[in-house]
C-alpha cells in the first residue's frame, strides 16, 4: 500500500501527475481514493458520495475514464410497461430512465398508459448507419473534382481497405462526396452491428484514406471534417440520418384521448401545428417536437450511451392527425446513435439497465432502438396531451367568461 | 416493514401501481428495493449495482425522480488545474468530468496544460437569461398585430404580474414578439440568478399570460410555443443566446503550441477553416466547432445539470487565428443553461462536484459558467491540436515520399 | 458624332475601355450603340432586340447600370383584381407581374378569384425595418464585452451620428449586439420610409462607426459582417424580420373552395402539413411554403425592386386550417425589402407598374407591401389548391379501383 | 380589328375576361394593347414604356406569360472579358448583366481585371441534376417502410416509366427516400441536358408515381413534397446540390491583389473569416458568402432564367487563403439551376444575351455554367477586396492616430 499522505503531497508538488497515481498504488481503487483525497484537500471539501461506487474502476480505467475519483450517482426510475409492436421488440417492456428532472418519468408513464389503452405502439427502424467524413485538401478545384471521381470509381478498393480493420463494420457507400473549392468531404457510411461504432468507423476510414493518399494527390487535413456530423446538430443528419433512424406511432380512440390525456385529438393537432410546426419553423429550429431530448437523455444516461449524442437525438418531427374523431400520433427521430455493446454500455449499472429490457450485448440493438422510439412516443404524447389539456381548460374558461 | 413478496405480487397484478409503493412501505429506500425486486423478477435480472446508491432517495423522490429503483453510476474523473482569468473565476480550478468516453479527460487535461503554459484562459459571460415563449392564438392577423402591440405597450403590467411569482426572477424584456398569421409568440426574457430557472420562468410567464387573457382576446394555445427554444437546437438561441452566453480565449506562443500540442498555429488555423467553418457550413450545421458537446456533457453530468440541455450547449463557434507566429484560439457558446442551485444540483454527488470548484449554491453560477467556458476551450484546443498534428504528420510523410 | 468604327477598334485594342465610351460620344445612347456593336462584333451576333429600348439610358447610367448596351425585355402580364382589406390598401387592385414562367399569372388570377369570392384578403404589415450589421474586431473577448456595453450605453450618441446623414432614416435600436470571441456584430436597425434603404443605412452606420472607432479601441473589419443579413437566406431574418414583415389571410367558405379551387379545406390542410411543414422541416428548409419566390419574383421584376432580394422574400410560413368546414389560409413573409422610391423603381417601366397600383413614390410603400402580401396569398392558395385537387382526384381513383 | 372602346368596356363590365381578349382581336399585339389600355383606364395611368416592346408576344403567350400588357425593360450592361479555364469554357468571354443596382457591373469588371491579371479563373461543374420529390402518404410507419423498400427494389421499373416521357431526361437515382411517420418523400434525381428541366422532371416523376400507386398502397399527396427543394433555401440543396453545382477559383499574386484590389491577401482572409464564416454562422445563414445573389440575379435576368431560382443560387461558400504571400480565392455554389434552352431563354433578348457568350441552345449549358461560376468569382472577389481595402485604410488611420 502506498503512503497516502506522501503521494498526495507529491501530486500537490507536481512530482506525480494525476494520471500517474496508479503507478504508485496496489490497485486502481487505491489510486481513486488518493486522487479524491487530493481533490478534497485542494478544494477543502469532503466527497462522501462520489466515493460510494460499486463499479469496477479497474475496468472503467481501461476504456471509459481517466483520473477517476469515484462516480456520480444519477437516480434511475422505472417506467412501463411499454406495449410495442416492432420488428425486433414485440410485447411489453419496462424502461429505466436516469434523470434529475422531476415529473419526467410520471409523464412518460402517462404516455405508456395511453399507448397500452390504444393497443400498443408500432415502431420501426427506418435506417441504420454510422458515418465518418474526413476533409481532404487538394491543390485546386479541378484536382478536387478528380479526387471525387477517383473516390467514386475506386469504391471497392476503399471498401476493402476499410473493412480489413473490422469484423462487424461494413462500408455501405461513400455519399455524398462534397466539394467546396480545394476541399473534398467524402462521407463514409457504414453499418456497425450492435456497437455505436464511432471508433470502428474512424479506424476503418483512416485505413481507407491511406489508400487514397497513396494513390492520389489528396491530403487528409482532418479525419473528421464535420460533415459526419458527430455531436453537433446538423441538417445533414436530419436529412440523411445517422445512427438509428427510428419512428413510432399510435392510433388512439377519442375516448382514450379523453380519459387518459384529458384532451381531444383536435386540441393535440392544434398544439402540434402551433408549437411543433410553426413555432419551430419561425425559430430556425431543427427540433420539430416538444421534448425528444428529455426521453433520449433519460434513456441514454441509464444505458451508458454517449451523453454528447443526446444532441443528435433531439432532432426529429412529431406528426399529429385527427382521423374520424380519433388521434394518429407519430414521432420520427432520424439520428439516434445507440449501442448495446461496447463504450459506456459495459459499465455495470448501464449493463443492468440494458438487461432490464433484455437487450444487452450482441443482437439487442434493434430491439433497443425500437424501445427508444416507443419511449419517445410516450413522453411526447404525454406532454403534448398536457399542453393541449391546458389549452382546452383555458378555452372553456374563456367561454364561461364570454 | 412491508411484506416484500406480497407487494411485488400486487404490483405484478396491477393492484399496486409502481408509484404507489411508498404508501405501503416504512420508507422510501424500502420502496426502492421493492420496485427494484419487482423489476428483477419481471426481467429476470439481478440489479446488483443499481442498488448500491448513497443518495437520499427520499429527497430525490420529492424533486428529481419518480419510481426510483436505485441509481446509475457514471465514472467521474478530475481534470485540471484550469488556469483562468474571468470576472468571477480567477485562479486555478480542478474540474470534475463524468463520462464513459475514454480519452476525453486526458484530452481536456492536455488542453489545460497548454492553457497554463499560455498564462491562463480569459473567460467572460457575454449574456445571461432564461426564456419562455408561449403561443397565443387570435382570430386573425389583424388581431395578432393588436395583441403584439398590446404586449409591447403593457410591458410593465406583464412584468409586475410575472415577477409577483418569484423572488429571484426578473422579466427583462419581451422580445421578439413574433407573429405568424393567427399565431403570436412573445418571447419572455428573464434573469434568474443562480437557478437555471426553467420552472421559475414558466410559472412567471403563466401568471403574466393570465393578465393578457383577461384583458385581450388572445388565447394561450401552449405555454411553450417552441420559440423559447428549450432543449432543441435552434438558430434563435445561436443568435439571441439562452442560459449563459459564454466565451473563453487563449493566446499561445508558437513554442507552446509546438511543445504541448505537437503542431503549429498555421495547422490549427487550417483545420479550423476546413472543418469547423467550411465543413459545418456545407452540412447545414449549427455547431461550428469540433466537439463542445463532449465537454458540456461531461460537466453537466458531473454537476447535476439537465442532461437534455446538452443539446443547447453544443451550439457555438471556434475561432483560430495566427498572429505574428503565435496562436489565438477562442470558443463561444451562446446557449449554456447552467445552475449551481436547485434541480439536479442538489443531488449529493452533483453538489460535491460543484463544491470541488467552490461554486455550489447562491453566488456561484457566474464563476461556474466561466469555468465551463475554460474547460470547453481546453477540450476544443486539445482535439484541434491533435487533428492538426495528424495533418502535419501526414504532410511530412507526403513530402518525404515526394 | 463619333466615328463608330474607329471607336470600336479602339475598344478592341484596349485603348478605350468599355466604361469610357461616353467620353467620345455626343450622348449616352450613341455610346450604348457603340458598345453594343463592339459586343456584336466580338461575339459575332446581332443584338436586334436588346437595342429596342425606350428607357432614358442617360438617367439609368447615373444610378442603375454601367456599360449599358440596351435592355432586356421581360413580359409583363396583369393579374387581378385583388380584393384587399389592409391598413393602407383598401379596395381592388390590378397587379403587374413580370415573368417568363408560363401559368404563373393564370394561377395567381385563380387565387384572386377565390379571394374575391371570399370577401377579400386581410393584409397587415407586422414590422418594418432595414438593417446593417458591421463586424468590429477587438483585442480580446473581454474587450469585446466592453465594446458591446459601450454600444448599448452610447446608443443616443450613435443614433445622432447615424441620423445626421439622412432625412428619412431613423435608428430604432442596435440589437442584438452579438459577440463571438474577438468579433462584435452590432445589428443597426432603422426605419427608412418609402426607400428600400440599403444605401441609406450603410452610410448612416458608417458615420456612427466613426464615432465608435474614435472613442473605443474597436476596429471595423467590414461595414457588413453578414449579420444584417442582406441577400442571403438566414434564420436571423426569419426570426427578426427585415424589410417589411407582412402577412395576409383569407377565410373561404367550403363552397368557394369547392367551386373555385376544385378541392376541400381538409385536402388543403393535409397537403400543407405534408409538404409545407413536414417536407420543409425534414429538408432543413427556411421556406415553409409552396412557392412564395414565384410571386415575389414576378412583382419585384415588374416594379424595379432589387432582384437579389428575391432571396429574402422566399422565406416564410403558410398556415392552413379547417374551421367548421371552411378554410382559413394565411401567408407570413418576415423579410420583404421593397421600395416605391429610389433604386430601380425609377426605371420608366417599373414606375409605370407601380403607378398601375397607385403606389409610386412617397407614401406608397405601405400600400404596396400589403398588395404584395395579398398577391403572395393568391398564388400560394392557388397552387396549394391545385396540388390538393390532384390529391383528391387520385384518392377518388384509388377508391374506384379498390 | 376589334372595336377597342367596346372591348375595354366589356372587360370593365366583366363580360370579357382579361385572358379572353385574344378571342376578339386579330392578333396578340392588339390584345396586348387593349388590355394595357384597360389597365390605363382603371388605374388612370399612361403606360408609355411598357408598350415599347419588340418581343414576339404571340410566342411569349404560348409559353411564358398570361394577360400580357407589354414588357418591362431592365438595363443590360456588358462586363468582361472574363478569362476562364473550364472544361467547357476556355478563353475570354463578355458577360451581359441585367440589373438596376448601380456599381454592380463596375465591381464585377474590377474582379475580371484581377482575374485576367492572375492568369484566368479555373471553373468546374462539380455535379449536375434536377430533382423532384413528391410526398406519399401511407397508412402507418410500417407501411412507409415497405413503400421505401419497394421504391429501392423497383428502381429500374420506375426509371423506365419516368424516362418514357422524355428524350433528354434520365433518372439517375431516387435518393434519399425520407420517411417521417406516415409520409414518404422519395427524391427523384435526374439529368436534364441543356434544359433547366423542372417541367421535364415533374412529368417524368408523375408517370413513375402512377406505377407506384398501381402496385403499392401508397397515395401521392402532392407531386412536390418540398424535399426537392424548389425555389426555397434549404440545407438539402446546400448538401446534395441541385441544378449545376459549380466552383471557380483564382490564385492571385500579392502584387495583383495590391494593384488591382488595393488590399492584401491577409486582409481578404480576415474579412472572409469575420464576415463570411463567423458572421454567417452566428446568423443561422445558408449563404457563407458576401453577395452571390447579385451576380446570379444579374446573369439570370439577362439570360431568361427563372427569377425565383435566384433564391437557390444565393447558397454557397467563399474560401480565401493566403499562400506564401499570395491569395487563393474560391467560390462554390451547390445549387444553380440554369438552362440555355427552353423556358425564358427563348425570349428574344435572353437569347441574344446567351448568344453573346456563345452558349444559346443545345450543347451550351456546360460552358454557360462555368461562365456563371467565373462571374460570381469576379463579383465576390471584388466586393471582398473593397471591404478589406476599407479595413486596411481604417487600420492605417488608427495607427496614424495612435
Amino acid at each position: 500500500m502506498a503512503d497516502e499522505k506522501e503521494l498526495i503531497n507529491k501530486i500537490a508538488d507536481g512530482q506525480v501527475k494525476l494520471h500517474q497515481v496508479e503507478k504508485f498504488t496496489d490497485d486502481v481503487d487505491e489510486a481513486v481514493t488518493i486522487r479524491r483525497k487530493f481533490v478534497e484537500k485542494v478544494s477543502n471539501t469532503e466527497l462522501k458520495h462520489i466515493s460510494k461506487y460499486s463499479l469496477s474502476m479497474e475496468e472503467a480505467l481501461k476504456r471509459n475514464i481517466e483520473n477517476p475519483i469515484g462516480t456520480v450517482q444519477i437516480p434511475v426510475g422505472i417506467a412501463g410497461p411499454l406495449a410495442i409492436h416492432g420488428e425486433h421488440a414485440e410485447g411489453e417492456y419496462y424502461v429505466p430512465i436516469a434523470t434529475s428532472e422531476g415529473a419526467l418519468i410520471a409523464s412518460i408513464n402517462r404516455g405508456f398508459s395511453a399507448i397500452r389503452a390504444g393497443g400498443g405502439a408500432t415502431a420501426r427502424i427506418i435506417d441504420d448507419k454510422m458515418t465518418r467524413a474526413p476533409v481532404i485538401k487538394t491543390s485546386s478545384v479541378s484536382e478536387s473534382l478528380k479526387i471525387k471521381t477517383w473516390i467514386q470509381t475506386n469504391f471497392s478498393k476503399l471498401k476493402e481497405a476499410a473493412e480489413s480493420t473490422t469484423r462487424h463494420g461494413k462500408l455501405v457507400k461513400i455519399d455524398p462526396v462534397v466539394v467546396v473549392g480545394k476541399y473534398v468531404y467524402p462521407r463514409f457510411v457504414y453499418t456497425t452491428g450492435d456497437s455505436m461504432g464511432m471508433n470502428m468507423v474512424t479506424i476503418a476510414t483512416e485505413t481507407a484514406l491511406n489508400v487514397l493518399m497513396e494513390e492520389t494527390s489528396g491530403h487528409v487535413i482532418s479525419l473528421s471534417g464535420n460533415v459526419d456530423v458527430d455531436k453537433k446538430p446538423a441538417a445533414m443528419n436530419l436529412i440523411e440520418g445517422r445512427g438509428k433512424t427510428i419512428s413510432a406511432e399510435i392510433s388512439l380512440p377519442r375516448e382514450v384521448v379523453a380519459k387518459t390525456l384529458k384532451t381531444t385529438p383536435e386540441a393535440i393537432v392544434e398544439v402540434n401545428t402551433a408549437k411543433n410546426f410553426v413555432g419551430s419553423a419561425i425559430s430556425g429550429s431543427m427540433g420539430f417536437n416538444a421534448h425528444y431530448a428529455n426521453m433520449i437523455g433519460g434513456i441514454f444516461l441509464a444505458t451508458g450511451q454517449d451523453e454528447a449524442h443526446i444532441v443528435e437525438g433531439s432532432l426529429g418531427i412529431t406528426v399529429a392527425e385527427e382521423n374520424d374523431g380519433n388521434l394518429y400520433f407519430s414521432v420520427t427521430l432520424p439520428d439516434v446513435p445507440v449501442a448495446t455493446f461496447g463504450g459506456g454500455t459495459r459499465l455495470e449499472t448501464a449493463r443492468e439497465c440494458l438487461e432490464i429490457m433484455g437487450v444487452y450485448g450482441s443482437g439487442g440493438v434493434g430491439k433497443f432502438a425500437e424501445i427508444v422510439a416507443g419511449t419517445v412516443l410516450a413522453g411526447e404524447l404525454s406532454l403534448m396531451g398536457a399542453l393541449s389539456a391546458g389549452h382546452l381548460a383555458r378555452a372553456h374558461k374563456d367561454l364561461g367568461r364570454g
